[in-house]
């Protein structure tokens, strides 16, 4: 069996590595038309900051390698140019010699990613305006860094250098995963960083009020987060610096421009084959990575694979998801079984000190897709007990199955903690859990890392209050006609109060009833909707209607999160 | 109603809470015998070793706060004495007045948690010998390290003075996690800590060879671990200090001596009241923790559970099942049909910069049931990519049934990352996963939190292998006749070698399959396991008889293990 295999990062990578474990005798030739296979894309922003110094570290395999332990041709600048799905032969291109030669099939993968999108927009093709999605990518940054801006060469976060220094700018465009990612990276290289995202939040896979956490967290970093506003055309001035027009009319000058305005499907070769594309744009494959031409696999960034939640169509570009992928086109040209559940979603991006995941649908995808069974809670837990000295809240966000209880999606925000707690849910949305399985849940539990009641089984119990009636909830965005209640203390309301709002501290409730009101909805809230929840089951024991504001101060004041010191009451 | 809660620490506290958010209007009384309820006992040892400076950090709530917030009577240094189920009625004592009185109940709550072990020794009540249960034991600590020796006062882990000193010796009796924990917290505080466990390991819930890593990571901090060795009796030497006489005739001195020994359910009061009482010694009660009288109900450590992985009774002493059990009591007396789904023994440990943590079943307490019907994997993989600085390794040990895949249990020590993986794992157990939802699950993942393939994706896999017969597996201590082929590259045997395996370097292995034996088997290992696997795939494919070692070296080195420096390959 002779297969070719297009493209040698992630998902190519992982289809020759198993199919040689699954097939000892198979002829493999993996084509790459960039100069490195198997090297670590994920790592690029961070050798751009230098905190992956070498670049020989990002190779994780070399076409070498691959000939050795695995006896796959690997071929790097060698690009596939044209697909006979009929003759079962592929063009492919050697770029050094610029020589083309057909090679037939037995099996082909196509694994040719998702280069980034360049918009046609005037200037973008200006020295210092960069993508960062190959090694060289990366390399060029770092030399545009090095010489443009001399004094900065070899410094990196670990430096120290505090010294006085001319201010330089970057503009990042693109508010995306290597957006952000490369603005924390320009931040510790000592860039005054201006953010442009032309949507209104930036991450968007997160709700938009998550994301307000994350833009207020950048901003206390110095980021200039720029949002609705998106660039238009870029210029250089007369001293050599670069500037950034946006559809506002704004311009920011820079010093250096980064691209992350996303990625975007290479389906070039697949249309020439003529392979069926989705409604997303990317490849169309059956769960075992088959393409519409039965000898044709496709893996990675290319694919449109269906979302495990919402059972929708959807693109993701993330490393795991692609190996998955790969290593299921091997086992199926090996003649095993295996098929591709779908994605999840599942992510996690690193900012500063700061973390932000989440797995699993969002709200606004499934107001998307007009799924209106389901209700979600905020929480604002310790990452753990609050008596052991380090303890830092958690943003989250949880949304589940109005009538099932079936877990949905999971949003976290937090500077410890917040991979585990999303980790420990995605693993729980795979397995279809309710969220009564989530108060149940049994994770590790020592001061240092937890609390008895961990925060994905406090999730799950106000969770459950809710779809038992027990707590009725509102949100600050819902509030209707009626009384809202503040049952925090005195000294709270000193330090930030809301408008109208009655105060009776929860201590006093069950005497001061009768200052309350028989025929309208109560809306109640403390700080973080635990006190709130008390005074909730009070009120509605005795016969009020009552709603309780999930979340409390803490979700009306999110942009201000973060800049609490210390564990939440 | 009346309800009566005797116990006011984990699982009273909570069930305390719950049932006045359930029924406003029930008479509640909860009576504890020590000086407060709702402390964070888990916190102790902590607070002896400073890391928790001030005693009221470990007050979570007190007697007020209950009647203040949750109308609930809570009353300290009040023991209950005895329960007549027939009158259904229970004597309270003021431990301050001595007076008794007599209540009636509708509901009783047992929650008499589990009294430290102390056994009848000779000199075991000498002063400077001390258990750590409450908040007056670790007082009592603190106040004679204080005072036997001032130097010490105030100063802990943060203050970072190194000044020449005298000598301090501590003796820690029992390797369990108070044992562990509050050795951690003696070095801390500047104590040569001597670590005596009368057992062949330290925490008897991890499998020996697991348990071996955290005793040579111990050591490496200038613990002396001694095992197989029992106190029999304590002295006071002609200078003051204490001497602590062993089994095997050895003594240790020692400034302090912590018991750890272990706990052991406190049944008195259910003894008394003629309830019944499981083989292990705790109080048996139904899945709603209902006791053998039907209005008595018990929650917390004095409990015996059903081990969710092995359907077997259990003993678990840990605050996560305690606050559940009294949720649930309080449910089921508030009308409810909440159960216990069992408890699958969860836990977790710090020690030093490194985490040991578990879940499920571990291989001897399969051993011990006789269930035959399992395997284990051990890996060693990074925490997070291995080209991201700061990755290090975790050591697991995963098990899971032959028959069908199902996960059963897991094991893990590192130093990042251990929480989060027996969290997502222990998730993976409560809902039933096998291993092939293992190697499909879905976790954050970006170069500083995990790898594209995390260690949970990672031992699916491996196990996955197994299972499907891709990867025939052996074990240092069950290799039989045959050939012992090491793949590692030359100089990583001039570093440690196994006497008598023949090498042949994985790149070379194809070309030198003539030097193998046909009739034989061959037992192949690298470093961690990896590369031998790849042997392992090239060998089975040309006809040989292979079986790959589970983790290779790092599985026969143990004790070295987290001496190493750096990623693992």
């Amino acid at each position: 069996m002779k297969v070719i295999i297009i493209g040698g990062v992630a998902g190519g990578a992982s289809c020759a590595a198993r199919l040689r474990r699954l097939d000892e005798n198979a002829e493999i030739i993996m084509v790459e038309r960039g100069p490195y296979v198997s090297y670590a894309n994920c790592g690029l922003p961070y050798h751009v900051g230098g905190v992956i110094p070498e670049e020989s570290e990002l190779l994780v395999a070399t076409a070498a390698t691959f000939q050795a332990l695995f006896k796959v041709d690997a071929r790097t600048r060698c690009e596939a140019i044209a697909i006979s799905p009929k003759q079962k032969t592929v063009d492919l291109k050697d770029l050094a010699t610029g020589k083309v030669t057909t090679e037939s099939y037995d099996k082909l993968v196509l694994s040719p990613g998702a280069p980034s999108i360049r918009p046609p927009l005037p200037g973008i093709d200006l020295p210092g305006i960069f993508s960062v999605r190959t090694v060289p990518d990366a390399r060029e940054i770092r030399q545009w860094l090095e010489k443009g801006t001399p004094f900065l060469a070899g410094m990196n976060r670990y430096s120290g250098i505090q010294a006085v220094r001319p201010k330089i700018r970057a503009v990042v465009v693109g508010g995306g995963f290597i957006g952000l990612e490369m603005t924390e990276n320009l931040v510790h290289r000592g860039f005054d960083v201006t953010l442009l995202e032309m949507g209104d939040q930036i991450l968007g896979p997160l709700d938009r009020e998550m994301a307000r956490v994350v833009e207020g967290y950048l901003e206390r970093y110095g980021v200039n987060v720029v949002l609705k506003d998106g660039a238009t055309d870029f210029r250089q001035s007369s001293t050599g610096a670069l500037e950034v027009h946006t559809q506002s009319g704004a311009m920011y000058p820079a010093d250096i421009v980064v691209l992350g305005i996303g990625v975007h499907p290479d389906t070039a070769l697949a249309k020439q084959a003529g392979l069926e594309i989705g409604e997303l744009g990317g490849i169309r494959t059956d769960e075992q990575m088959r393409t519409s031409e039965p000898d044709i696999f496709a893996a990675g960034d290319a694919v449109e694979v269906r979302d495990f939640v919402t059972g929708r169509w959807s693109l993701v570009a993330l490393a795991g998801p692609a190996n998955r992928q790969g290593r299921i086109a091997a086992d199926v040209i090996a003649g095993r079984n295996s098929r591709f559940r779908g994605t999840q979603g599942t992510a996690i991006i690193g900012l500063f000190e700061g973390t932000a995941a989440w797995t699993g649908a969002s709200e606004k995808t499934l107001k998307r897709i007009g799924d209106e069974d389901y209700e979600k809670i905020y929480l604002y837990p310790n990452s753990h007990a609050g008596y052991y000295p380090g303890a830092k809240p958690i943003a989250m966000k949880v949304l589940f199955r109005k009538s099932d209880g079936r877990l949905l999606g999971a949003q976290a925000l937090g500077e410890e903690g917040v991979d585990k707690r999303i980790s420990a849910l995605a693993s729980l949305i795979q397995m279809a859990a309710t969220v009564y399985d989530l108060e149940e849940s049994e994770l590790c539990y020592a001061p240092q890392y937890g609390s008895a009641k961990d925060p994905v089984n406090f999730s799950g119990m106000i969770a459950a209050d809710v779809l038992k009636g027990d707590m009725p909830l509102s949100h600050w965005n819902e509030i209707g006609e009626g009384v809202i209640l503040d049952v925090r203390e005195p000294f709270e309301l000193a330090v930030e109060n809301v408008e109208g709002a009655v105060n009776i501290p929860l201590a006093q409730l069950r005497d001061r009833l009768d200052e309350l009101p028989r025929n309208q909805t109560i809306y109640v809230f403390c700080r973080s909707g635990q006190r709130s929840y008390y005074a909730t089951r009070v009120l509605l024991q005795n016969g009020f209607e009552v709603k309780n504001i999930s979340g409390g101060m803490l979700s009306r004041t999110y942009a201000s999160f973060f800049l609490q010191e210390g564990p939440i009451e």
